[in-house]
């Protein structure tokens, strides 16, 4: 069975985009996993196909109307949790990244405007997922990365190859500086312990600098290491 | 002038995708911003057209040789400051995007595999980015996500009108439920206070939500918050 990413978008042009090539556009065609776009306006019954309305109690934008999008919902076979893309959304992490790999799929709802209404994120047990504290013209590029990041999981995508990046959310901890040939370039070396074949002396190396760099960029997960550590 | 996208990359064929369609596809049609994307592998010189190489001192994957990507940064004409997207960056904050929208445009560096060698982000002062703690196939979706924020700001691309969302996560808050027409839909209604005409009941109203669902869903913003009012 292949993965089931079904989307309800008012873009449907904008999938399989970057997602038809490379890593993911393989997979897809390999039939790894399969992509079901909808039309959010496809269910409005007014005719000028209307979907959102004015916001109650006044405020910028427009919101998504929860008839329309509770009819699209349930006219949508679809595998997996309900996630919304909205910057008010919990965050996504490669813990959710790796959950999801492992379900049958997802329904992925991409916002607009300001967001749905609330009632039908209540009623359709909707899942809030943000990328972080920026904010998209909607939620397709959010849903884009998204599904980038659960199919090169998905059996039979990358190899057996882990990342380094992935083992080192896993750990809490930034990745180390990476080098390659050639051993000099423009004037940089590269760090001599890296070419002593001394694994002990190189884990230590890779250790250090991950700490520091970890510490110097990113304080949230600096502070949670270094709770875990005492 | 036009803001300027210029996109340093492997898989040149991911872009503009969803960025030539809907708002962000008006914009660059109406000349508002403008993009130009570069295949790092035009600057291999070997007739395997090598870019990559294995890491110094072990581990998985390949690492981007530093003289390659110099070669295509030197030879890439680019304004605004120099991106690479890598899961080891700083956050993407709205802060971020206001900065580069209010410039002369950015060149984006989109890795892949194990990253960069780290000389050549040293050398040519490359400021890495992250959209999050999760793990993509390279950095064209984060780059693709990056833009879409960025271009949404630009004079003329969205009209005067503000979202509630941006304004949310200046002073440090989710946005608030949004409702809209019908009042009431499979038994819900809309909040009273909504619909009362009372504007301080209403802003009252409003601070509450936004306060209850940052401490429900973002410890980190809710901390922040917590400590400015004290």
């Amino acid at each position: 069975m292949s993965w089931q990413a079904t989307i309800l978008t008012l873009f449907p042009e904008m999938f399989p985009g970057p997602l038809g090539t490379s890593l993911a556009g393989k997979a897809l065609n390999a039939g790894i996993w399969s992509l079901a776009v909808r039309d959010i306006r496809a269910s409005a019954t007014d005719r000028h196909r209307t979907v959102d309305d004015s916001p109650a109690g006044g405020g910028p934008g427009m919101v998504i109307k929860p008839d329309i999008l509770a009819a699209t919902i349930d006219q949508t076979e679809h595998q997996g949790p309900r996630l919304l893309m909205s910057p008010r959304g919990e965050r996504l992490t490669q813990g959710l990244v790796r959950h999801l790999a492992a379900g049958p799929g997802a329904l992925i709802i991409c916002g607009r405007f300001e967001g749905v209404d609330e009632r039908v994120i209540e009623r359709r047990s909707l899942r809030e997922v943000s990328l972080g504290d920026f904010v998209l013209s909607g939620g397709e590029p959010a849903a884009l990365a998204l599904l980038d990041a659960v199919v090169r999981l998905l059996p039979g995508v990358m190899g057996d190859e882990r990342s380094g990046f992935e083992e080192s959310f896993e750990d809490g901890l930034l990745e180390q500086p990476q080098y390659t040939r050639p051993r000099t370039w423009e004037g940089l070396e590269i760090p001599e312990v890296l070419l002593s074949g001394d694994h002990k002396a190189m884990a230590r190396w890779k250790k250090e600098q991950r700490e520091r760099l970890t510490e110097k960029r990113r304080a949230d997960l600096w502070q949670a290491y270094v709770q875990r550590k005492n």
